[in-house]
């Protein structure tokens, strides 16, 4: 055990996700060595978003704002929503360039074991969007995963009786990736949604 | 690119050591999300460090006083001395519970690539420490690598003329570990430092 202050900024670092105890004490050494300014600008990066950061009032997606610049943009299509789970997601279509439509943050996946449920959820504010009748489209962009599929499903059946076209990201090969290393359910997914080669 | 306070924390945690672009974006949304009051304990851990912790005068160990607890406590044994590169290593020796004696933390090692030569440790400040003559031997715990063993020579060969016993921590298999696995270095310097088996 370090003195007092070292070890508590060794046990707060280490509450951190993916910081483990020897990660965590490298840090704290590197704090500690660090240039004083350099650690007042990181403090205050923490204190800048735990004080200005906020969640869109429409979307979820953080924000500084009461809408996001997402939502605030006028050329973004208000008629296509594409659902993902983080804002973190929404990043990363972004970097696509292939959607201009909005965006509805989720907070999260369905995870019965860990206590999420629908209701958990920004759900009941995606069915509030739907009231006004701009919207045609919805994309369910959720991850791949066993979470995200069962959210996915949830969602589908939901908006189904809506009669709004509901879509979902295609399964199949990664570009670049090798076919003899796809696992099977991919290359399954990839042969059910095989296209016309032509087109 | 996030939106302004979310983005610079990001590339405030990116400066951080081990911590990469996916792991400073996780960081910092995990940050967003956590309860203002663990943040707040995090962001005082911070500043709590960076204002009261300081390096001991004598042996160079993070302190919040004058002295480290160490060169505080009467009850270590001013007569030898165990120079470790960082204060970690400190804790690392203190773990073992085999050594009653004093510290001296140099600061690092010596590593010409990156600058830093026997100037840049704090060997002046171990050689002060030998003046009063109460020193009687002075044991060279650098890491087990290339810049800790440059390190531990020119200190040995350096206190050779003063005429004080240098040691230096014994090289060899690690206990629990398996011989077939071990590197040749160090299963060679095993054997040159084999010892009576009936001692």
């Amino acid at each position: 055990m370090y003195e007092g202050a070292v070890q508590e900024l060794i046990d707060e670092l280490g509450r951190l996700p993916g910081v483990g105890p020897k990660s965590a004490q490298r840090l704290a050494f590197h704090i500690l060595e660090a240039d004083p300014q350099d650690m007042k600008r990181l403090v205050e990066a923490i204190t800048t978003v735990k004080e200005r950061v906020k969640f869109c009032t429409v979307c979820g997606n953080v924000t500084e704002q009461e809408l996001c610049n997402i939502c605030r943009d006028p050329r973004r299509d208000p008629s296509i929503i594409c659902v993902v789970e983080e804002s973190k997601d929404v990043l990363a279509v972004e970097r696509t360039r292939s959607f201009r439509g909005r965006y509805h943050v989720l907070g999260g996946a369905i995870n019965p074991i860990a206590g999420v449920g629908p209701e958990q959820l920004r759900i009941r504010e995606l069915l509030t969007r739907l009231n006004d009748g701009a919207i045609q489209e919805i994309i369910i962009a959720t991850d791949p995963n066993l979470e995200g599929e069962a959210t996915a499903t949830y969602l589908a059946r939901m908006l189904k009786s809506i009669g709004i076209t509901v879509t979902r990201l295609a399964s199949g090969l990664p570009v670049g990736g090798d076919l003899e290393y796809a696992d099977e359910v991919t290359l399954g997914r990839a042969f059910e949604g095989r296209r016309n080669a032509l087109s």
